[in-house]
């Protein structure tokens, strides 16, 4: 059944009066609208020219008609046109393949007219007949999709030779084994890809052969067993199809170009598409075009290259080369190609040929090229051409010496590094070569980026114990919890079984940019004995293994790391990218440490600084557990009064480190149970601290319990019912502020309530704020202007919904787009792993929503937010602090409503700087 | 500082230039835009008019204008229009009251020339003079809003005396020692109500007079002893004051108005509007009249009385009265008054009058009135009319009478009943004579209306054996579980210490009709001691109990309870409804009990069977755990089959109970944790059961775990991931529909997905759904018609941003607004008792959105969805399946909005009836 892709817009079923509704009368038939697919090409399109042709005579196509012509042949018909040697040929479009599927997997009749004109001027161009046999024209038949897939689709070559033309092939070329190993190809291919015949069916007949003439390698099978083997194919082919193998060329091409449109569908390909999110396709283009042969002797040959080094960006053309081979060798990897350096050795011509055709390309695309090619007989042809991929580094040097080289602009060179593979330069990563060899034991969460490499320890003492020994320890747990966070600090990575990207592990990790797996499900810790077990196999604390944040990958033994350093190249991008954006970019941090960091990495403020995570260390934890446990208004007060002097410091230090910019403090958010102990052991101790009866702990933790503590008690509804814990926090800001700015330095809070869903939350608790604001001040003396703007957080949908009336008590707003996609969906992050990986195995979501936002559902309600804000308040601040703010195609977003600024964790900054500014060039 | 009230609309800052926003410069003040009040009234009021006067010359006002003239005055100036005997007076306007905050609680200066003015008009009509010394006018001064305030607001009476008028007034009427009283009453009011000198300063000057006559009684102290009191008094006054009393009438009446005005934001005024949802009001009217005396003699008298008997509808008068008395003395409750029927024995005459007087009213008012009235020396005066509140069994009396007596229309007689009203007729009640003696224990959430006597069993057995025993049991848990459902079906009600309004309890019970009281927090239970504790007070299995579900009350003993009886006028009533009503009603019914009883309340169909209820019975729950368990799809599959008969007889049940109606089944629901065991008992029970190891059923339990169940892997996720249980259920409903159709049952089943947050989702289950009926209809080789509608629960607000979307692939919308809710907001419902009460005492929410559907924010959604639902797809059928489908509000939103029905628990399908009859109406 098909299904309207992700890309579309609700199709009108008021406008589908023949839409299928079988179903409410029989309930047997579902009933889709179908989906206009809109491109954009640059020339007019003629939706009646079904195949395009490329050649010495005429070229109907260009670079541009990628959607049409697939990118293969798009750039074949470009190659064609800047002169470069492509054998001619056509490409029949992907309208044709939709085409195929409408019409009931039919080919138009009107194709088959088309192509028989347009192999006719091949004809012409190569003095080559289709059939013909004494000098046949043979030609292969490729898929090509707008976006590459490879292996995915099928290909048939040497397509044309049938029992006479064998033998004239042999014959003109003298090369007669050449001639009938092209032909058994053929009957192969032909026989597997258009008529399903079992490949193994034809093995099995080469290794009869192979038997017969006692040889091991196919090579090595002499002229007449290849002459044999064609004559076995052929019976193969026959007992399978049912029919002998076609000698007509024209019906071999029709059922090929019909195969291949076949496997646009194909299972694999459909998985594929799904794996890589590629959607929204109307099919794939068929590329028609004359054979060329690079194993046809010495002379002949067969190469990829890179235009340059696609791991360094180094300016140097890279790539290897196999002689008398075909592309499909190299690919098969039995021969150890040579590297393009020694191209000169073997032909000086060729050699100057293709850095000629490297320099025509580069100078033509703007960008690095990704070639392959083939020598027939010193002749050489380039089969193909795409830009190459490459790693961050590299796209970074390379985007900025195309600028110095005056291939490229700027704001070009900007927008050609994808903005999240700068990630590739900030931290340190595995080596991708110790990598390629390692045995990945499991896989968790990748909940904060970096790699780190260490032995286990199980207890949060024991991970500070052997680190001050010198060891290098992974602290592997369940979950962390507050009492975790000194053996947290001194692991080189955190590892746990159970737990989500916002758990604990995670959260305090990323914050501190340090490297986290969470939630590796397959681990069974057995911390009393000191091991663990995956998959059965048992791991000590002796074991030592690698962990990467990035990929949540669990390595055993130790992988090679590689030390970031920011080039040259990065800091003149970053500075272009700085020069051009409009959107700010914040950091959340909640320490002096990371708000250093953050501003080294280029943040501009601090977008989110959580005071939860300042409450867990140390005494703090015990006052501020004596505070919840308090059952008296007088008790709590007690206890505050204690961790004020805690949260002044902190501020006062991250007032210091952000000195001049603005910092943006969100009141208390968790539910009070988060700070509270959970095991009895600890529950008893904490009793005998606050010298409590261990039933009132008991009996307060049970209290605050909660079914759902995501939709709980929490955010501004702490604030709404414990007023005194938003006095202590205001009067510790504004003390903390008051003490900086009479130490000259430039303090710049902004004071956020989180989890408001009511204007009358807001609007009571600004009232309360201001007061309190006014309270210190006067208790401090202090004469001189306070500005402190108040605001809220948007993240419950209710506020977005109601964002007119909530503005009008809020000087700001900041998206918290993780809550805001947790309830707009439905989806505990903390739970979504249950059924996640399935939706998106089915491509029922094409990303994690809490990755990329989702702008269909979610970013409804931010952009109607910002609209019905601004009409109340147009001076209003717009910002986004949810994880969404350092990624990429989410910060164009946030670019697009008008937000001011974006806040992602510290390492993100440099990303979100970048994409702001692709966002800022895409948009004008 | 003022918060702009419930009913604002986005008052645009953009407008507001001139807003205060300091805030942001100093951070010191709020701004609040103020908000323009809107009134409806029926003649076009002057802005300028600060008073309206009533009276034989000259009359301002009528009933229409409560909103200017609060309730009293608008009623005072409509009896006097119709000529009924009323002191004449003058009414200052609510706008007046709002004026005189807006202009930093001062009286307009033009305000004291039109009281002047209107004084004057007084004075001619009764021809006294104020501050007369012969014979002056007194008046009374009292507060009126437009919503009744009982008690809350001041009043002071008698207005007008001083030390010279006192005397004169004396020898005017002949009566010394009253016209002493009047003044000590009006220097206490006076001095209390407008210098807020305490009360008790006046009544220790009192107790010491009395103690000087030595007298108990305050009517024992002589003449003269009252004049001393009244020099008493000013010296009390003037001690507290500062200043003598007040000998100027004006000065007076002045301040007695600013007093009343004062009062309208006093402490307690504010809680009890908070407290009563009363909302957007400008302020209080403050009411001066000429004050007529009940207690001049044998000959004088005051009384209350209601036009009908407010309790049964009775058409009777009904009401009592006091022999020289003033009304203050009925509410002191000194004297017992005479029942209004004994008046003809005291006074033929005033009784005529007074019968006239209820005729004139009830045709004038076409209401039952509820009224005060004074006798002065033989003249009737009417002090105060207002429509008589009355039970809902006397509501639908009195409308159906009032129609027979043609007083009002049918439409007219529906509106009059507050539709919760019903209840009172449908479930039993306690008697609230015995329920006024109760003593009550503590309370719980009012989790399933009804009520129950009984004694506490502590488990299930328990209560089956007990019960058939002929004992009447309450059963009384921490939590309800499946275990437990036989215990609750013996129970007369369920107590439980946890658990919210979605608890198993509640929902189990509300699903019967029985009574439940949940989440009683107070109580301790210790089942093993066969005892509970509340408040350090123990209870037993002999403490006999009554709980009340429609307030949460525990109750010691027994409460007397009244049967509910369906009256002809209830039914005639509900035949209007139905013949107006536009929208249907269905019901939420999950087995073939609630289907009928619904039924016979008038239900058009099941709009929610919820299948999940289904699985908890007998055997059923090993099969169910059984499948979850399952650790492979062949294991699940043979589960499943187990489980396939249950549900085709559960479904044939309900398909015949409802035969020719529709049924909406909503496909599995909860996520699967809810129906394993938690115990460790009862985990090594079901791994006994089953067979399994007990580390099987703990490490399954232990996997499927959530934070945050609300938010976790359940709905039509479920399905993505098991869809054979998706198809089991969907053959289980299609062979029940063939069956039922066989056998000549009208089966209309609907199929419902729960939880659809992406199009995808239902785009691809429908698909499923469709296929498996398609099966079925084969292997069942039924050749008939099949039409089984599928259609999606727009809960997940997500999905109502993509309606449209959504759409294409649904047959119907059906709201479940519960869960829409609880995501709009964030709350989750079982945790809200967190803070939901300080909400609503702080007044941030209003309403519990649970209880009455959140139009601005939630009804956004639903609105949205409606109207993007029907671009797509116009004949989409809408409806409502959340418990707002049974409030009266709500009804009248999903009416407006243009849904199609609603649906709601089976005891509210009445209610809703006459709320769509209503809502009906009012659009039309």
């Amino acid at each position: 059944m098909p299904r309207p892709s992700a890309t579309k817009k609700s199709t009108s079923r008021t406008s589908k009066k023949k839409s299928v509704r079988k179903s409410a009368k029989s309930g047997v038939t579902s009933r889709v609208s179908k989906k206009a697919t809109t491109r954009k090409t640059t020339r007019k399109v003629n939706p009646n020219k079904l195949t395009y042709s490329f050649g010495a005579t005429r070229t109907d196509g260009d670079t541009s008609m990628r959607d049409l012509l697939g990118g293969k042949g798009a750039n074949l018909a470009e190659m064609t046109s800047i002169g470069l040697p492509v054998p001619p040929g056509f490409t029949i479009t992907t309208a044709t393949c939709k085409r195929f599927y409408d019409e009931g997997k039919k080919l138009p009749k009107v194709l088959l007219d088309e192509v028989t004109k347009s192999i006719a001027r091949i004809e012409k161009e190569t003095g080559k007949k289709f059939g013909d046999i004494s000098d046949p024209l043979l030609v292969s038949v490729r898929s090509g999709s707008k976006v590459s897939m490879p292996g995915m689709m099928d290909t048939v070559l040497n397509l044309g030779l049938n029992d006479k033309s064998v033998k004239g092939l042999a014959k003109l070329t003298g090369a007669e084994r050449f001639a009938w190993d092209a032909y058994r190809r053929l009957i192969n291919m032909y026989g597997d890809v258009v008529m399903g015949v079992d490949h193994h069916h034809f093995e099995h007949a080469f290794d009869l052969i192979k038997a017969r003439y006692k040889v091991k390698l196919d090579n090595d099978v002499p002229v007449e067993g290849m002459r044999e083997l064609c004559e076995d194919y052929k019976a193969v082919y026959r007992k399978h199809v049912g029919k002998p193998f076609p000698q007509d060329p024209y019906r071999q091409l029709k059922l090929a170009i019909e195969a291949v449109f076949m496997s646009w569908n194909s299972p694999k390909a459909i998985s594929y598409r799904r794996i890589n999110k590629i959607h929204g396709l109307p099919g794939t283009a068929v590329n028609v075009q004359s054979m060329v042969f690079g194993n046809m002797g010495e002379d002949s040959g067969t190469g990829v290259a890179f235009t340059r080094n696609p791991s360094t960006g180094e300016n140097k053309f890279y790539g290897e080369f196999l002689i008398n081979a075909q592309g499909e060798d190299v690919v098969a990897g039995i021969r150890t190609p040579k590297p393009i350096a020694e191209l000169p050795k073997w032909n000086k011509q060729i050699n100057k040929q293709l850095m000629d055709v490297r320099k025509t390309l580069e100078k033509h695309y703007r960008d690095v090229q990704d070639i392959e090619f083939t020598i027939e007989r010193g002749t050489l042809y380039m089969l193909q051409t795409r830009n190459g991929k490459r790693t961050g580094p590299a796209a970074v040097k390379i985007a900025c010496d195309m600028v110095k080289e005056k291939l490229i602009t700027r704001d070009e060179a900007l927008l050609r590094i994808p903005a999240d593979d700068l990630t590739q330069l900030l931290l340190p990563s595995f080596d991708p070569k110790s990598k390629a060899k390692a045995n990945v034991l499991t896989k968790g969460l990748p909940a904060s980026p970096g790699v780190a490499v260490g032995k286990p320890a199980f207890t949060a003492d024991e991970a500070v114990a052997r680190a001050e020994a010198g060891e290098s320890v992974l602290l592997v747990r369940k979950e962390t919890s507050p009492e975790d966070i000194e053996g947290m600090n001194s692991a080189q990575g955190i590892l746990t079984s159970t737990g989500g990207m916002t758990s604990h592990a995670a959260v305090v990790a990323r914050g501190w940019g340090k490297c986290c797996v969470a939630g590796a499900g397959e681990i069974e810790i057995d911390a009393d004995h000191g091991e663990f077990t995956i998959k059965g196999q048992h791991y000590t604390r002796e074991s030592l293994l690698s962990i990467d944040g990035a990929t949540g990958e669990v390595i055993e033994g130790k992988v090679q790391t590689m030390p970031p350093t920011l080039s040259n190249d990065y800091k003149t991008l970053m500075r272009w990218a700085d020069s051009k954006r409009t959107l700010k970019v914040r950091t959340n941090a909640d320490t002096p440490d990371d708000a250093k960091r953050a501003r080294e990495f280029g943040a501009q403020g601090i977008g989110l600084c959580r005071t939860e995570h300042m409450f867990f260390e140390g005494k703090r934890i015990v006052a501020m557990r004596e505070m919840i446990l308090a059952d008296t208004m007088k008790d709590r007060e007690k206890a505050l009064v204690k961790l004020l002097p805690f949260q002044r410091k902190d501020f006062e230090g991250i007032f210091t480190a952000m000195d001049t910019l603005p910092v943006t403090i969100r009141l208390l958010d968790p539910p009070l149970h988060e700070f509270l102990p959970h095991g009895e052991a600890a529950k008893v101790e904490l009793a005998e601290v606050l010298g409590v009866p261990t039933s009132q702990v008991h009996r307060r933790v049970s209290m605050l319990h909660e079914s759902n503590p995501m939709l709980g008690h929490r955010g501004c509804r702490l604030a709404v019912t414990y007023p005194s814990i938003l006095r202590m926090q205001v009067r510790a800001i504004v003390e903390a502020t008051i003490n900086c700015l009479n130490k000259g330095v430039k303090a710049k809070p902004e004071i956020m309530v989180p989890l408001v869903g009511i204007d009358n939350e807001i609007e009571m608790l600004r009232a309360q704020i201001l007061e309190t604001i006014n309270d210190v001040r006067k208790d401090k003396g202090y004469k001189g202007r306070l500005n402190i703007p108040v605001g809220t957080m948007i993240e419950i949908p209710r506020a977005a919904l109601t964002a007119g009336d909530v503005a009008q008590h809020a000087d700001f707003f900041s998206f918290g787009t993780n809550d805001l996609t947790q309830l707009t969906y439905g989806y505990s992050r903390d739970d979504i792993n249950s059924f996640l990986p399935e939706y998106l195995k089915q491509g029922i979501l094409h990303n994690d929503p809490f990755q990329t936002l989702d702008t269909s559902g979610v970013g409804q309600l931010v952009e109607m937010a910002c609209t019905k804000g601004r009409e109340t308040f147009p001076k209003l601040k717009i910002g986004i602090c949810g994880e969404h703010g350092g990624d990429p195609a989410s910060v164009g977003f946030c670019h697009r409503v008008g937000m001011e600024y974006v806040s992602c964790s510290p390492f993100r900054v440099p990303i979100a700087r970048l994409a702001a500014a692709q966002a800022t060039i895409q948009q004008s």
